[in-house]
């Protein structure tokens, strides 16, 4: 029997994900060339789907990076000057800070208590700073940022870039593309695919900025510059060689998850989210880190046991469940559980009367 | 019946490698996090395969980037202040070239004509110059660069980092590590596998230098400073989620090519080396485009076509067999064909027997 995995990333294969891996070898998919038009309908039918399946507007472009990480980093490059903002209340959030300060940015920190939302008043962007960075989904915390607060983050500044974590949020979070000006995610998240593959979405003001730091003579990378990645991009190109196979299979799934609906994904989620918290309530053991339901995420529920967590997760892979440890510090107090679109209901369900039923 | 791939990459599978990868899947490997033990297990075999495979000594580190695109920036970044010398004779040599000058260094080009090898005496590195950078299989041209001329840089030159771009020539041509810094590949080349992710191999020299760099206040990067992955390295961890299942793969293509010996595998490739020569020679339409056979590639063979090449690579493509175009501004002129470790003999000499039966 192969385990279960509810760990938040690298997880469980969506449940397609396979027999699409499966296909592209037999299709020739991982042999074929990056300049042919097999590269370039696979990229379209990425893009596309993506497009689709998460509301992305037409005038935004999707590109195809290494992972997050890179994301960071190029965006820091292509968008930035001089300064940046950044709302760090959680390790991924704090990172992207660190990513513009190695990249010798002047960076503001709006520094929270792990876990932490700000209050809108709270969020006082320096007039030079360029950009606002916001993490959606802290899977370090189980942190979620309000929607409803990145719109009010745009009307107060409407003149910076606001660039947003998607990773372990979409396509479950529905983002409003309009209010922000760029979103990058991995795939093995709520994807569920195999890690190496990062998704940069980047809206015209970005590669306006880009393109004007080019010309004022910055350094804005080399093989990975907005502009460049925009101009091939607009021929479903690359400028390197990709993940071919992972760009397939995310064109896939992304299909799959369009015949499913989006609707049908996020009310399930919804009912699992729901199933483990009122566990994690009734449970005299655990609690939840994140104590305001509205700030929750409903995609990794980060936990603490007031018993040593290995305990729990022992228990857990002696069923062939795998779960997540605390992150970072909370290494040895939290566990975390993700509840993707590939999980069933039935799975959570199962994993929930696990949880309820153990007692230390 | 699925297309034999003799492009230069991405091309065909390694023979073993679609049986790896679904065993990865059955085995969690995609599912498994990059924290974990599973994940150090394979990052450690990866590593320890490739340095016996390649002869690569135990004081170079195995570096994990997401391709060799990357390793070119990396590379500049972390092991370059202001100067960098670069053989440029070819499109790959040259874009190394290319990406010093985006990342704003002052760099000195040794411009050559396509396919030229220097003499030792062309080479003439400035003193500000820290780096000289090689390409080792020029996969647009099909030159191969002299190992014996890399020895003798390092005599002349023995301050000078050297870097190797390895792409399309590793495990196949035998680098002596010792008298080089760095050498980076991307795996879907000889190794066959999907492409998605390089391997950087760089020594202590490139790492103090990154060091000194960091030091001295430069900018190094982000989440890929060398520093922090040679540290990481070391406890067979990444900075950032890699691409693990192209890592498994590898790691276990690198056995497979150990199990098999890496003597056998090299007289195979000169064995169908020699056999696809004598057809390019003895065919009345077809012509070498590297001329002195000592600067001509094994694994990557670059042929002029005296009639449209579209005709011989559609007339193969019939066939189910697929063939490279020219590269560049040789794309209609030129046929590229591989001959890696997976192409059997059988298969090189059906193809060879089809071509020289083709006549326009």
């Amino acid at each position: 029997m192969s385990d279960i995995y509810f760990t938040p990333g690298p997880t469980a294969l969506y449940f397609t994900a396979e027999e699409h891996i499966k296909n592209a070898i037999r299709n020739g998919v991982v042999s074929t060339s990056h300049r042919g038009q097999q590269f370039k309908d696979i990229y379209k039918a990425c893009a596309d789907n993506l497009k689709e399946l998460m509301n992305i507007p037409d005038n935004y472009h999707v590109l195809i990076t290494s992972s997050a990480n890179e994301a960071w980093e190029r965006i820091i490059q292509n968008c930035v000057r001089s300064d940046s903002y950044h709302i760090s209340n959680g390790p991924f959030a704090a990172r992207f800070e660190k990513v513009a300060s190695q990249l010798q940015k002047r960076t503001h920190d709006l520094k929270l208590a792990d876990g932490g939302i700000p209050s809108l008043e709270q969020i006082d962007v320096p007039e030079k700073a360029e950009i606002v960075t916001i993490c959606l989904n802290e899977s370090g915390t189980g942190a979620a940022f309000p929607l409803a607060l990145i719109n009010q983050i745009r009307e107060k500044y409407p003149e910076k870039l606001i660039a947003i974590d998607g990773v372990s949020a979409v396509p479950v979070t529905p983002v409003d593309f309009t209010k922000i000006d760029t979103l990058y995610f991995s795939v093995q998240k709520a994807f569920g695919l195999p890690a190496g593959l990062g998704i940069w979405i980047a809206n015209e003001r970005c590669l306006s900025k880009a393109v004007e730091l080019a010309n004022e003579g910055l350094m804005i990378g080399s093989y990975h510059q907005l502009p460049e990645m925009v101009e091939k991009a607009m021929e479903y190109q690359t400028t390197e060689t990709p993940n071919i196979l992972g760009i397939y299979t995310l064109a896939k799934v992304a299909e799959d998850m369009l015949t499913k609906g989006v609707t049908a994904i996020r009310r399930e989620i919804d009912y699992k989210a729901a199933i483990l918290n009122i566990a994690v309530e009734e449970h005299p053991q655990l609690s939840h880190f994140i104590e305001n339901p509205a700030y929750r995420s409903k995609t990794v529920s980060v936990i603490k046991t007031s018993f040593e967590n290995s305990k729990l997760i022992n228990h857990l892979k002696e069923k062939h469940i795998q779960i997540g440890t605390g992150y970072g510090k909370y290494k040895p107090e939290h566990i975390r559980i993700a509840n993707f679109p590939t999980h069933s209901k039935e799975q959570m369900e199962m994993l929930v009367d696990m949880i309820s039923a153990f007692k230390v």
